[in-house]
């Protein structure tokens, strides 16, 4: 029996209600001109009191070592072990990108290049780096001229720069096809064919496509050909209200969070704006209505990936602001933590372990822990685990797990 | 998908080096006389500065509450789940005795016994404890007298005391078949037979060789028979190369810790002597050639299973005075750990937890840990984790593994 099945096996429906606040990118490392990590740095005085009357640790995104992208980490903090639900490349660009993707959507994703007709050799896999108004503009002209291959459905949305998403949507789509990516300039495009039979269909749908794309942009050099790679449909995973019996909701501003949220079943509520605090408007408004809500902040992220130390300290000190709001709201779990770290050192995601609370009545009181910091969360109960743990403390924390055996 | 799948997937090749000084036996539990572990006892300057600036935690060598050998804990140690790869007896001792091994070669422990061939009972599974010189002699004399059995090659190599080590070298030889150890005294010795077909020429081929060692030693009581265990063939373990993407290479003085390096595909580097010193020699001069070294230290662990406190109270003072030397080649990482504890209150191997600090600029300074012993450790980032972890984190901080997902 894996986890979610036990978990679902012990499933109790109640009224209690469960917070994760996801403050994504949270965690940090020592930065050598400040000699502190963010959080340290920050003045956090509402999670610094929170923490105190919290469980504490530090969670494990998805393995030691291991830096993960924004799909596994989240789902790992759902509860989902990342290594069992993969989502695929293509997936996830059209949730980035908000399109709304269901049971019959293959997506994949593409991009313009340039290729040498005579010699059938990609000379340039980015087209010499479109601005993104160009692709809006190629990808429009290229969805009033397609809009179906045989029975089957075509969605074309542009992304940035070169990127675009292309959507299949149809009967028998399966993802058992290769793609026509070289990988590097200089060679020709791949022939996509199927993996297996279950490809067959697919492989000559997206063929067909490629046709007709290269007959309507093979003059519109740089951009007259494309790649396309990343093919994948909507990944099987059971929902939150089946596997925890929860009735879920997503408050976030980013696409992406909110196609995550929507592959394991959570209703995506309205934000009227982009701010944390239309956000916290969000959840006092539903705040009836649903008894999991998944709050996801961004920039702490953002300001991680551009190695901007103080702009990620004062975004923590702004998120602090608004913990009082949600205590009012009174749930009883409230869950604070990121879906992984992003050093404003490293300017990137890493591997590195994030602090994690889980605010309670039911724990070892006073926390150990003194402050909301990576150095104090290690002091704490809940020790270093693995975030895909989280999800179960909360849902004890709730009693809305039953006994395990007698 | 398992954790080396992933780690192979995500690889990235540079030049950052890594270093893993594997101190044998290192760990311990506080002597009853002393009143510390021998890491507590120790004058470590080197390694307790260089703790302040390191992550540290202790690791569970394979699991709570096993003690390993040496062949599990170094895979562990090298990133392998040891209950994945396992190698067999025949293997561990071949390696020990120094010998080579390829795809070809099936090796078997092997000891001389006392045999009643009137009753066909063992008399003594040990032959009297011979000395080591008279199982040299008796090796070399049935060597001699046997070279091949039909088209397989025979390799006899004397150990110590009543041990030596046969290899069967050729086409379609398997584990597959059973031993003729009665396991006590009394007892007549067990008939060899296939376990499987795969086993059938294999058991004729070692019965063939029972008879002749029978013919040539029957009057030499009390050497007049030989038991025969452990039949191993060379393990499918993936290179740490493939792996990994690194160039790794093994300084070590024991044939067996050779041996093991040699099994996940390091090159064996020379060293000119059996001190530390000639390791620390071997490093420099190799230290451009390669991107990752694992150079092991031995007598630690000697010293514990002698019960000798001091000893290895002193081999640690002594190793700590290398620290400088290899801190000036600048590692991007420095792993020290051990692969297992060596209380020498317990006089051997044991289960308990490992001191480890990854000395790595991407951490959270300054470390908790004050020095590098196990109450200190225990205070550390890594927390307690298991040893096969420790190469992920490793290579994450080297920038050898790519993001998962995305």
């Amino acid at each position: 029996m894996d986890k979610l099945q036990l978990l679902e096996s012990l499933n109790i429906k109640n009224n209690k209600k469960i917070i994760f606040l996801v403050i994504d990118g949270l965690g940090g490392i020592t930065h050598p001109e400040y000699k502190m990590t963010e959080l340290e740095a920050a003045h956090t005085v509402n999670l610094d009191n929170l923490v105190k009357n919290s469980l504490s640790g530090l969670i494990i995104p998805v393995g030691y070592g291991i830096t993960p992208g924004s799909g596994p980490s989240h789902l790992a903090l759902f509860g989902y072990d990342p290594f069992n639900y993969e989502i695929g490349r293509g997936i996830l660009e059209a949730l980035g990108l908000g399109i709304e993707i269901g049971k019959y959507d293959l997506c994949a994703r593409a991009n313009f290049a340039t290729i040498d007709y005579k010699t059938n050799i990609v000379i340039d896999r980015r087209a010499s780096r479109p601005q993104t108004e160009k692709t809006v503009e190629l990808c429009k002209f290229l969805q009033e001229n397609i809009n179906e291959i045989d029975d089957i459905k075509v969605t074309i949305k542009p992304g940035r720069g070169h990127r675009f998403v292309v959507v299949f949507t149809g009967e028998n789509l399966s993802e058992k096809i290769t793609d026509n990516d070289p990988q590097k300039d200089g060679y020709s495009p791949k022939i996509i064919k199927a993996n297996s039979s279950e490809g067959e269909k697919t492989s000559k749908i997206v063929n067909k496509f490629l046709n007709r794309v290269t007959e309507l942009i093979k003059e519109k050099t740089p951009m007259n050909y494309i790649l396309i790679r990343g093919f994948s449909k909507y990944p099987d995973i059971p929902s939150m209200n089946k596997v925890y019996g929860l009735n879920s909701a997503c408050i976030a501003v980013y696409p992406m969070y909110k196609g995550l949220a929507k592959l394991v079943g959570m209703k995506i509520l309205d934000v009227p704006g982009e701010k944390i605090s239309d956000e916290i408007t969000t959840l006092k408004k539903e705040y009836n209505n649903y008894d999991f809500f998944y709050v996801h902040i961004k920039e702490t992220d953002t300001f991680g990936e551009d190695g901007n130390f103080l702009a990620k300290v004062n975004k923590l000190n702004e998120i602090d602001g608004f913990i009082p709001e949600i205590l009012e709201l009174n749930p009883d779990v409230l869950v604070i933590t990121g879906d992984h770290a992003t050093p404003s050192v490293l300017k990137g995601h890493s591997w590195h372990f994030v602090p994690v609370m889980i605010y309670t009545k039911y724990a070892l009181y006073p926390n150990i822990s003194n402050r909301f910091t990576e150095r104090e969360c290690l002091k704490g109960y809940l020790g270093i685990l693995p975030a895909k743990e989280i999800m179960s403390i909360a849902l004890a924390n709730t009693f809305k797990l039953s006994k395990f055996g007698a």
